[in-house]
């Protein structure tokens, strides 16, 4: 299947946004963004069984928001800021339409209480 | 059971995540972000049944990123804005902690290549 860049982009989002939906990955996403850290290290500040641990750290990694690195037997994380900067994108762009909508509505409004506007 | 502050700040922020990890949903903020609309104009771009549609609906109403009103027949909805912003804040508080490390390693580095500096 080949998708389209609206599509690879509404997949993408989908991806980052059901990362983010849950305490553990939002957790995993605070630590690393003071600086890489290895498996065990974010492990540790939670009681999670480790392969449960890791299920976490797959869809962070799925989703682009972290990266993996294997150095020897320790596997080492670090955060992936693009994957944060497409959400900060998006919640941009939502409000440049309230904002546009509330420019329109000003504009509206001073447009029906001049009466010297008329239609063209 | 009675929720802490943070464990409802975390579920909210679940909620959030999750609505928003769906393309119809995402778009129907989009739309809501123009102006309040009925359930029959937010449906009317998608090719999906009512009931399908109702599920997004629901989903964004539940985690509080729209609110619905029932004007005689017609159920109006719109866009609550404060649940956006609690993303918004997240992030930066994100990027204020990769933005403390830059500072922090540039105060380490500065430090370290000045003599003078000694422990305390």
């Amino acid at each position: 299947m080949i998708l389209s860049h609206m599509e690879q982009y509404q997949s993408g989002l989908d991806g980052i946004f059901q990362a983010l939906a849950d305490p553990t990955r939002r957790a995993v996403i605070g630590r690393l963004g003071r600086g890489p850290a290895s498996i065990s290290e974010l492990a540790e500040p939670f009681e999670m069984a480790l392969p449960s641990f890791m299920k976490h750290i797959h869809v962070l990694e799925r989703s682009g928001c972290i990266i993996t690195r294997k150095d020897g037997r320790v596997r080492t994380c670090a955060i992936e800021t693009a994957a944060l900067a497409i959400v900060g994108d998006w919640l941009s762009a939502q409000r440049a339409l309230w904002e546009g909508r509330t420019d329109r509505l000003e504009q509206f409004l001073a447009e029906a209480t001049d009466p010297k506007e008329t239609p063209r």
